[in-house]
């Protein structure tokens, strides 16, 4: 068995990942167990408050979670994640979600997820716990 | 000073609300500390695993969350989530989501929000802290 | 294959659990994904701020977890808890802490437990979930 | 008024903390958002399974959140707290804990917490959020 290359699981992942192409996900930087990417704030992305939707954060930390998790070649799901929101954020902002591995056991792994804007500041902090299955992303 | 009613305070935060528009979120029923809702899975809400994006699910519970926690006229502001996904949903699919008020103190309120399908199975649990602000919501 | 019953999971449990005897934990009633218990706050247990110590909380509702996540038989593990504080408690307060079963897959368990007072106030309210090992309680 | 030393809130916190000093928790390094702190496994801190209860590793979490949100002077809460653990530890082994502030707002702290074991491997993570009220510590 020859594992995918990093390379071929980000291929495989967004080619049918609808929701990401929605939000505009732009991958930055993508190895084992790491994914950085960013993307715009738009108007569709806000709620009542006029400022961007908690689920718009928490969808581009899972995106980011879900790559760096699925980046060893397993299937892997989120089973958990714990998001705190720190900082509102506008329209027309650029995020930046930088995903890390902070363990990796047989079948678990758990990442820490940071979203920050472009003074560098906190808008949210997702940690999420994933089940990796002995399937392999193909 | 009187207090808006659950009626006009959803009103005000569906009026500007995009992105609950966007996910088609229809409300059921609504009052003080309470928020029922529902909606279709449908091919802009799916991930790379043809299954619904986990950010989709946070998102129609968040939403669910801040109606239910805003509905006592103060503005009121997620502070952490915790959301445990236990059941995959596909394109199609009618979820409903329901919002319980669990703690309501002078500052921070505490719901359960439950997601489930049309066999009355649970997709996600998510349980939501937030901020009471001194701010009416107008 | 026999499995054991309810009563010999928790004479197993509480055989060896040296924490949960010092915390004085008292079984109220067990069955299978159900454990409700109480226990009174001691000196023992509090903080700087003289009330009951975070940690207290969440061991007695982390025992309470185990012993309902337990109950079907199989060794199980806590992956992640997230846990609220609503109300502190004071020295002398009875605690009544009741472990509910949200769901149970072949892998994972969820567990609702919460923290009352004799009032029956919320003090503290722990979501909780668990791997199921494919290994007896024995 | 003149703002408390890191050096008399550790004082003032630990003087009254009878589960911390259960615990035997020793202080590493302390100073504003920030404490380090270790502690040995002993017999009693053991659950039915015979490895450190998940009450104590929390506990010892939630101290070194304490101390570290409580460093700036103001009475800070814990509101939620999210745990992971992600390896067993065993009786005798020495445990470090390790609180670093992640976001300080003017209502709201967000602090992530490492419990690692003498191999330097992680045995828990902790990610809390706790409000500052504005009492002094004194």
């Amino acid at each position: 068995m020859t594992m995918a290359s990093t390379e071929d699981i980000l291929k495989i992942m967004l080619k049918r990942d609808r929701f990401t192409e929605w939000l505009g996900l732009q991958i930055d930087e993508y190895k084992r167990g790491y994914c950085k990417l960013h993307f715009h704030v738009n108007e569709n992305m806000l709620n009542g408050f006029e400022i961007v939707h908690g689920g718009v954060l928490f969808a581009a930390s899972d995106s980011a979670f879900a790559f760096a998790c699925n980046s060893h070649g397993n299937i892997t799901l989120a089973l958990d994640a714990s998001m705190s929101f720190t900082r509102p954020a506008k329209s027309g902002e650029l995020l930046t979600v930088e995903a890390i591995e902070v363990f990796l056991g047989n079948k678990i792994g758990i990442y820490d997820i940071r979203t920050t804007n472009e003074n560098g500041e906190l808008v949210a902090l997702f940690k999420g716990t994933a089940y990796r299955t002995d399937k392999e992303v193909k």
